[in-house]
């Protein structure tokens, strides 16, 4: 038997209170690092093994950063807590009621229950686009969105029809707001730069690359003379960018947008997100994007002792809009409801969460971003190196620090991308 | 139109004689860095965009290194030899006869061939075991042992039945070659240190990992002395070694040996290689594993102009019996087909290949590995340090030698292993 004897498993006893929490990306993790070492059970449950800092996924898409780069196994993060147990599980349908989940094997009761699903994509009705048009949440996402790109170049070079060659050479990102910015951002640097001069028959430097937004401006979240800044960053490094362009159709070789086609091999999706189905299980009040209708304290209405947070949560109670789907969001959601957990179980009031703004950012490519940060809005250089810093900092755990500083300096003075491998299976021209 | 104008594309033409190496690996890639910036048309041909540093592979699938810290894009490695096209393909069929290849899509024709395609796996008949028990010869491949050998402690963290609990917590590996030895080692010391304190109901160091092999000692190609040190240093980090094992039949759940069952549920195959069955469509004389018989030469037996190198050919003319299938012998090869092949094309005699043995190592863990070079016989850490700096040394390109140094360092230092992630789809117990 390989179970552990218990003069050394046990810190805890049955007897303590039981907390679930649901997935361990930014909201779960940082409220199981608020709950280690309290007198408390607690038990994380996701489907992944791995926390997976999501605001550098598109660099995993676009070659520059490996998988390992920018995830960390949840076990060796929570490895001293021994209050938390990680088990990797499906969930299948929260029972509020009862105060249990249903998971893919047998079912967990709990006393207090801390949901951070998170979200995927929402194709609008669309569903039949995803396998057309992929989006990026996962690493699994991350890497098919790599080997699409890199497949479409080869594909290209051994392509003899003019037309279909120039439909391989042509990206189409559909989304305007930061990670439709970043991955087209990242393409145009691939194209222009990284492999424009490894082949012999294309120039990838005439690839085609094209950002659609369906509003009037790129980075509507941003002040509009941000916006106006990140378009001509784009620009400069070929992405051609179409605003007020409503996608109408999405098929294996073009974009419609209603009369108008596109032709591309290559469609990425970074237009819309959609709370965690498992929100639908609940019961509870949901907005329009199936995120829960969360209290001032982000407790589930009628149910004191359940949270939701981060992406998974519509928290209005500050602004009357939904906070943004970021992860200082996130973040602070989750420390709140480990102190709101820890009031209710000592039978205290609990506190109303309250969102501190500190900013938000996005980058375009090499020494170019845009960030606001209370009133300041900063652009090009310096609001890059301000991007790298806060992107380092919040980076879980010093290897990964040091190995992503290492992989950007490297890419800084050398345009190379080190993880420009094609993985998974051969499926001709896809 | 995305083609480059002839001014710049065009620096070897069409009537140049034309040179197609099928496969990236050690022999085609030294080959065709042989003949870079020779009057000659050079095109490379693979299904994968890379080149794999196979002796390495065991470390991704035992999660020390990551994909991109071992493999680099052929593309980049030609970068600069503009007489070399590299194309994505995969061959179906050699037509020697008429000197042409059928491709995936549409045939090529070439004047000097050179066969690179490398080996699979050989489950010696026994061909359902694969899905059972994969190998170790591709980047998928070390993805999926990892992937498998994470989610066993996973699922045994989660099991409540002690005997199911025990078989996800028994590790397989079959072959007690240099792959099966370097496998076994890694998992020893996975499980004994880099998890040993991150699960809360398992203790991972009680897992039972179990190295079979049919003959009577590991490492049969080594001098009798440092099997035995091998056997030594394998047992001090918690390995059974089982030697005269021969396996009759692996299950889902088991491994048999005769009438004897190991329950396990993670079972690896290092047991046997073939040649690539591209192989089988020469029409060619091959030995019972599907390799080329090759002349001294390295040609094709009536075809001076088709050659075959590395782990695809058999070359018994020196010793009388076939050379190993490691990296040296491959690259000795490639080298010596691209001097053959100018030879050819400027009507000059071929020359005979002959094989200088530097010497051959397999690695058993931390600090411990065995090597023989020339009459002597290393052990322990000087033989690992011997093997660290050789791997170093022939890694290609300078950024993955320093990244995987740091990588070493790091994991020596903290026992440490970044790279473990678990990808690809959830599969609850597999």
């Amino acid at each position: 038997m390989a179970t552990k004897g218990s003069e050394r498993a046990a810190p805890v006893t049955r007897s303590l209170p039981h907390v679930v929490i649901v997935g361990g990306g930014f909201g779960g993790l940082y409220a199981a690092r608020a709950l280690a070492h309290r007198p408390l059970r607690v038990t994380l449950l996701d489907r992944r093994n791995h926390h997976l800092f999501q605001p550098l996924l598109y660099q995993v898409a676009t070659a520059a950063l490996n998988a390992s780069d920018i995830a960390v196994p949840l076990r060796s993060v929570l490895r001293k807590a021994t209050n938390i147990t990680v088990l990797l599980a499906e969930i299948e349908r929260v029972d509020l009621a009862n105060r249990r989940l249903v998971l893919d094997r047998g079912e967990m009761g709990y006393d207090a229950l801390v949901l951070a699903a998170g979200a995927s994509h929402s194709y609008f009705g669309h569903d039949d686009w995803e396998v057309l048009a992929p989006g990026l949440k996962s690493l699994e996402d991350a890497l098919e969105i790599r080997r699409r790109v890199l497949l479409a170049y080869e594909a290209a070079e051994r392509e003899s029809d003019g037309a279909e060659q120039q439909a391989l050479l042509t990206f189409v990102v559909i989304g305007g707001g930061p990670t439709g910015v970043e991955l087209a951002g990242a393409l145009g640097e691939i194209s222009r730069r990284t492999i424009a001069r490894d082949f012999r028959v294309i120039d990838p430097t005439k690839a085609r690359i094209i950002l659609l937004e369906g509003g009037p401006r790129i980075l509507p979240t941003f002040p509009e003379s941000l916006s106006r800044r990140a378009d001509d960053a784009l620009r400069r490094i070929g992405v051609e960018v179409c605003t007020n362009a409503i996608v109408t159709r999405v098929t294996a070789d073009a974009v419609w947008l209603g009369g108008k086609q596109i032709r591309a091999r290559t469609v990425l999706w970074a237009a819309g997100v959609a709370a965690a189905p498992l929100a639908q299980t609940l019961g509870a009040p949901l907005d329009r994007s199936g995120r829960v209708l969360v209290e001032p304290d982000l407790s589930i209405s009628g149910h004191p002792e359940a949270f939701a947070v981060g992406d998974m949560c519509a928290f209005l109670h500050q602004t009357g809009t939904p906070l943004p789907g970021m992860a200082p969001v996130a973040i602070q959601q989750g420390r709140t409801v480990a102190d709101n957990v820890l009031r209710r179980l000592r039978g205290k009031p609990t506190r109303q969460f309250r969102y501190r703004d500190k900013g938000s950012m996005a980058t375009i490519g090499r020494a170019a971003a845009v960030a606001v940060v209370g009133r300041l809005r900063l652009s090009g250089l310096v609001a890059w190196l301000a991007w790298l810093l806060v992107h380092i900092t919040f980076l879980i755990g010093f290897r990964n620090r040091f190995l992503v500083l290492f992989e950007w300096a490297w890419a800084y003075v050398t345009w190379h991308r080190g993880a420009r491998l094609i993985t998974g299976p051969w499926k001709g021209r896809g």
